[in-house]
């Protein structure tokens, strides 16, 4: 089943605990971004740790080789499982990220294409080599963009059996029906962290992309 | 006169205080990037404060547009003056951090080609229309590589007299007598902060930048 990733860009960390802990028993996965980790600290990990449920950080980490290596080295101290990069970078920031990750024991994806508009700007058209480029450097996954279903199948025949995780479900226009067939995770921030009743969107969409 | 710029890539906090403090008198801005501010937190801008020198933000902020303005929005309401962000993430994404850096009296520097060797691989090809891209977004800078000088030239044709900061002195190979005339601004690390005597070390390359 195509797993469910609630992207927590709430910055109040008292709101953002609480959404995850409401929507918990639904979820396969929580990333967690830079506003909420600037405004609440790192340590926002241990304060999720306890709902069992692994914690990615999606810190699009985009830096020289050494100081990717840095930034990874706090990610996975603060107790995240997986940290997500960007690609665009070139091979010795990837490699970088990844050898961080696996000497944790966790896993590191690689945003091979965006999913907002702008990145049909550089991005889109080196997306194929950047994912081949995750693939050779040993990466866990790549992130592609559920925003454009059509895209997923071109990463997927460079991919293979590597997981892709898929944002822009929802708010941005991705849909759940098209999308969850394609890839291994759906990531979906707003429509569940902005519903009135958080718990009950993260339910319907777990029950959508069966 | 060119700038001289510390990375401030010390993860201690202690440690990074009394460097900056120490090497204050021969600086023009101090660039603080993830790996202290995730160690340390934001705070770490307040904390630095007292030595009255410009700090900006080496954040490389590379998000889709919401995420980017709520990171921006962070940054400058820590109390930095400047952002750095990424320009291959399109023309929205750099809006949302200019914008951002406007509304709130800062400054926004691009990232139109990076130091590191991976560079080569995807960003360099697209370097001068990244810059354009700055240019036309109205960002106040650009980032370009002292490590190669020959492509600061390029760059500098199309920015004309909007800021070139140029990182990668010392350490990662760039030498100062060659790169200070051509940029705004010459960013030094570890040269710096790796040095037995910080202070003297920026004094040193103080002389030199002139």
């Amino acid at each position: 089943m195509t797993d469910l990733i609630l992207a927590l860009d709430v910055k109040e960390k008292e709101r953002a605990l609480a959404v995850a802990s409401a929507c918990a028993p639904h979820l396969d996965a929580i990333k967690v971004g830079y506003p909420l980790v600037l405004a609440s600290g790192l340590a926002i990990a241990r304060e999720l740790d306890p709902l069992g449920i692994p914690l990615i950080a999606d810190f699009k980490v985009a830096d020289i080789p050494a100081t990717n290596r840095l930034i990874c080295e706090e990610v996975f101290a603060a107790g995240f499982e997986g940290v997500i990069a960007h690609g665009f970078t070139g091979s010795d920031a990837v490699q970088a990220c990844v050898e961080t990750a696996h000497e944790h024991g966790g896993k590191c994806y690689i945003v091979a294409e965006m999913s907002h508009p702008g990145a049909i700007e550089f991005i889109q058209v080196v997306a194929e080599r950047i994912a081949l480029l995750a693939i050779q450097c040993d990466a866990d996954g790549i992130i592609a963009p559920a925003t454009r279903p059509e895209r997923i199948g071109k990463l997927r025949a460079i991919v293979g059996s590597k997981l892709i995780y898929a944002p822009g479900v929802g708010t941005q226009g991705g849909e759940m029906e098209k999308v969850a067939p394609l890839v291994d995770g759906v990531i979906v921030g707003r429509t569940i962290y902005e519903a009135p009743d958080p718990a009950a969107a993260a339910r319907t969409l777990a029950i959508i992309r069966r």
